[in-house]
C-alpha cells in the first residue's frame, strides 16, 4: 500500500493528517522506530524516544502535529499518533490468521456436546459431556473443556487452555495458552490438625469480550460464582481467588493476585504484581500502582500505592521522608548537641 | 432434601443445631448469601456480611447461636456456622464427578508402566516407561508422566499436569491443571562469563494428601529431594526451588515463591505473594503475612510480616511510625525553632 | 566408579585434588550431605552446612583445602568444591536421557514443516504450517508450535510448551513445561470506555543457549521483537512484556516480571519476585535483590534493592533507620521534654 492510501484510510477513520515527505512510498508493515526497516511505518508517541527519529530506517513515521522532525524523514502529522498507529496496524497487519482445522478428526468431542456452526477445533482437543458452544469457536490443540461448560460465539482458546466443568464463557472471549479457568480454590477446614477439603461447588463466569493472558488461574467459587466482567483484560500469570468478582473494563497487568470473595468495580487498573486481600471492596475507576499490597477497601476513583497500599500522594510523601531519614536523624543529633550546649550555658548563666 | 433432614445430618456430624422457621423447606444447593436463590442453604460466619441477612433470597441460613436475624428468615442456629456449612456442602453437593474414560484407547501408555486397578485415564495422556501407579488413578487429558515416576493410590491429575521423570506422588495426591512437578531448577555454574548447566540429578516427592493448585512449579532437587509434606495444600502459581523441603499440613496461598534448599516446618501458613530466600530454616506453626519477603531463619510459632520480614508486632509499630513521619518531622522542626528562640533568649539574658 | 578414578577425572578437568581417606570406595551417585547414603559423593561449599560433615552418610565428601573434617570421613580436598561437584555430577549422572519417539505417528506435523535429521517428536505434538527446525529436535508430548516458527539445532521442548506463530528459537534452546512463548501482550487502546485490541504483529526471539523454566510467559512484540539474549537463563513463572529486550547471559530467578519495551543489558541477575516497569533501561552486570520494584533506569554494575528500588547500600541505611524509628521517636520526645524544662528554667532565670 502506498503511504498516500494509508493516509486517506486514517483520515476516514477519524485521524485527520498531513504527509510531509514522499507520499508514494510503499508501506508493507508497521514497526518500532528502532526495529523499522524500509517499507515500515512507525510512530512517535512517547517523548522518551524522540532521539530515535534521526536514526530510524522507517519509510514513514506518524508524529504529533508540531513535532520537529529531521528534514529527510517522511512523516505523517496528526493529533493522536498512538490512535493512528493502532488503526494503521489493524489496516496493515490485521488480526491473526488461525490455522484451519474444521472439526479435526483427532479432537475428542463428546456426543452430547453441542458445537455451533463454523467451528475450528484442532487435534488433541477434549470437549466433555454436555458442553455447548456458539458459532465460530476456535479451539487450538491441547485444550480441555469440562462437562457442562457453556461457551458463547466467536470464542478463541489458544493451545493448552483448560476450562473446568460447569464454567461459562461469554461471546468473543479470548484465552491465551496455559491459562486455567474454574479449578478448585484453596478451600479447606482445619480439623484435628489436618486440612479437610470443602467441595468447590460454584463456578467461574467470564463475561463477553474478556481476554485472558497466558498462564492465568481463575478459581471457581466455593458457592455461587467467580466472575470477570465484560471487556476486562488480564495480562499473564494473573490469579483470581474463589468467589471474587471483577467488574467490567478492568485491566490487570502481569502477576496480579486477588484473594477470594473480593469485589472490584469497573474500569479498575492494577499494575504488575499487585496483591489484594480477600473479602474487600475496591471501587470503580481505582488505579493501583505496581507491587502494591491492598489490605483495606478502596473508594471510587482513588489512586493507591505501596504495601500496605495507601493514597498515592500520601505514599509518595512517606517515601520521600524515608529517603530523608538520614538527614532527619542528623538534624535530631545536631539539635541534641545544641540543647546540651544550651543547658550548659544556662547552668553557667544561672551559676553566675 | 428437606431442611429438617439436613439439620439432623448436621447434628449427627457434631453440629448441634436448632431450626428457627420453616423446617419443611426444600434444600437443593448451597450458596453465598448474595448469590443464593430459592432452594439454597447459605451461612453467616464473617460479621462483614451481617447486613446481607435481610437481603438474601436463600431458603435457609446457618447462623451462630444468638445472632439476631430477620423475623421472616428461616435460620439454623449452631455454634460453628463455618464447620456446619462445610458439612452441608459435602452432603448436598458431594465431590466432583470425573468423566469416565476407563483406560482410553487414545492414551499413550508405555508397556513397561504398571497401572493399578480401576484406572480412569483420559485421551492424549502420555505415561512413559516404568511408571507405577496405584489404584483408582484419575488422569485427565493432556497429562504427561515421565519415566520411572511412582504414583500412590487415589491420585487425581487434572488436565495438562506434567510430572518429570523419577518423581514420586503419595496416596490421595491431587494436582490441578498446568502444574509442573520435578523439572530442572536454576542450577548453573558460571564459567568464563557463561552459565554451564549442572545436571539436576535429584527428584521431587509429594507426600500423601498433598493438593497443588493450578500453574504451580515444583523444581526437582539438584541432588537428593525436593519434598512437600503430608497434607500440605498449595493455591495457584506457587513456585518451590530445588532441594527445598516443606513440612506436613502447611498452607501456601497463591504466588508464594520459595527459593532452593530451604526447610519449612509443619503447619506453616504463607499468605499470597510471600517470597522466601534459599538455604533458610522456617520453624513449625509459623505464619507469614501477604507479600512478605523472608531473608532470615524464623523460630517456631512466630508471626512475620514485611520485606524484609520481621515480627509482625514490630512491623506494625514501624509501619505506624512511617505513617507518622510527617508529624515527627513537624515536631522536629517546631523543636528546632523553639531551641533557636531559647538560644536567642539565653543570649539576651546572658547579655543583660 | 572408584573414588580414585573420579579424583583423576576431576584433576584432568582443572580441579587439582587430594584424597584423604579410602581411595577405593565405590561412587555411584552424587547427593547432598543430608540425603547422601553409602555410594554417594557429596560436597561442602556453604559454611552453613559445616555441621553436617559429622552426620553425613556419604562415602566421600569434596571439601575446600584446609577444611577441618571428621577423622573417619573420606574427603577430597581441592580449591573449588562447588566447581568440582558440578564436574562430578556431570561425570556420574550425565544429562537427562529423553524417551525415544523418533517421529511419533501420533504427532500432528504439517506437510509444509521442515524438520531436521534425528528428530525426537512425541505423541500429541502439533507442528503447524511452514515451521522449520534444525537437527536433533526433542519435542515432548503436548507441545504446540505455531505457523512459521523457526527453530535451531539441538532444541528441547518439554511437555506442553507452546510457541506462537512466527517466533524464533536459536540453537540449544531448552524450554520447560507449561511455558508459553510469543502470545499477545497487553495491547489495547481505550476507546469510549472500552478496550480495543491492538494486533500484536511482532514476534519473540530466543537466542542460542537460552533455557526457560516452567510456567514462564514471554509476550510477542506489538511491533518488532521481544528478544531474550544468548545464554540467558530463567527460572519458573518469569513474565516478559511485549517488546522487551533482555541481553545475553542474564539470570532471572522465579516470578520475576518485566513490563514491556524495557531493555536489560548483559550479565544482569534479578532475584525472585523482582518487578521492572516498562520503557526502562537496565545496564550491564546489574544485580537486583529479591522482591525489588524497579521504577527508573539503572546504570551499569549497580546493585539495587527495595521498592522503589535504590542503590542497595542506601536501601540498607534507610531500612536500618526505619527499624530505629521507635528509638528516634523516643529521642525526639526526650529532647522535647528537655527543651520544655530548659525553657522553664530560662524563664525562671530571666524572672530572677
Amino acid at each position: 500500500m502506498q503511504l498516500l492510501e494509508l493516509s486517506k484510510f486514517l483520515a476516514e477513520n477519524g485521524f485527520a493528517n498531513t504527509i510531509d515527505g514522499q507520499t508514494g512510498v510503499d508501506i508493507r508493515a508497521a514497526n518500532t522506530l528502532e526495529d523499522a526497516r524500509e517499507g515500515d511505518i512507525s510512530f512517535l508517541a512517547n517523548p522518551r524516544y524522540t532521539n530515535l527519529l534521526s536514526e530510524t530506517r522507517a519509510s514513514a513515521v506518524i508524529v504529533k502535529n508540531g513535532e520537529p522532525t529531521p528534514k529527510d524523514l517522511t512523516v505523517v502529522r496528526c493529533d493522536d499518533p498512538y490512535g493512528a498507529i493502532t488503526a494503521a496496524i489493524i489496516r496493515v497487519h490485521g488480526h491473526r490468521n488461525h490455522p484451519q482445522w474444521g472439526r479435526d478428526a483427532r479432537a475428542v468431542i463428546a456426543e452430547s456436546a453441542e458445537i455451533g456452526e463454523n467451528a475450528n477445533i484442532g487435534p488433541n482437543v477434549t470437549i466433555a459431556a454436555n458442553v455447548t458452544a456458539g458459532r465460530n469457536a476456535v479451539i487450538y490443540p491441547g485444550c480441555y473443556i469440562g462437562d457442562d461448560v457453556k461457551i458463547g460465539d466467536d470464542v478463541t482458546l489458544f493451545p493448552n487452555v483448560v476450562i473446568y466443568d460447569s464454567c461459562v464463557l461469554g461471546h468473543r472471549v479470548t484465552i491465551h495458552s496455559g491459562s486455567v479457568i474454574g479449578h478448585d480454590g484453596l478451600g479447606y477446614a482445619p480439623v484435628g490438625g489436618a486440612w479437610v477439603k470443602i467441595p468447590q461447588a460454584g463456578r467461574a463466569v467470564l463475561e463477553d469480550d474478556v481476554e485472558i493472558g497466558a498462564g492465568c488461574a481463575i478459581d471457581r467459587a466455593t458457592l455461587g460464582e467467580t466472575r470477570i466482567g465484560q471487556g476486562t483484560k488480564f495480562s499473564d500469570a494473573v490469579v483470581i481467588g474463589h468467589g471474587t468478582k471483577i467488574g467490567p473494563h478492568c485491566m490487570f497487568v502481569a502477576q496480579v493476585g486477588i484473594a477470594g470473595s473480593t469485589k472490584v468495580g469497573h474500569h479498575v487498573t492494577m499494575a504488575g504484581q499487585v496483591g489484594v486481600c480477600g473479602h474487600l471492596t475496591i471501587g470503580d475507576n481505582v488505579r493501583i500502582g505496581a507491587k502494591s499490597g491492598v489490605h483495606s477497601n478502596i473508594e471510587n476513583d482513588a489512586v493507591y500505592l505501596g504495601s500496605p497500599a495507601i493514597d498515592s500522594g500520601e505514599f509518595k510523601r512517606q517515601a520521600y521522608l524515608v529517603r530523608r531519614l538520614p538527614k532527619l536523624k542528623q538534624r535530631l543529633r545536631d539539635l541534641e548537641k545544641e540543647v546540651a550546649q544550651l543547658k550548659e550555658n544556662l547552668d553557667d548563666t544561672a551559676a553566675d
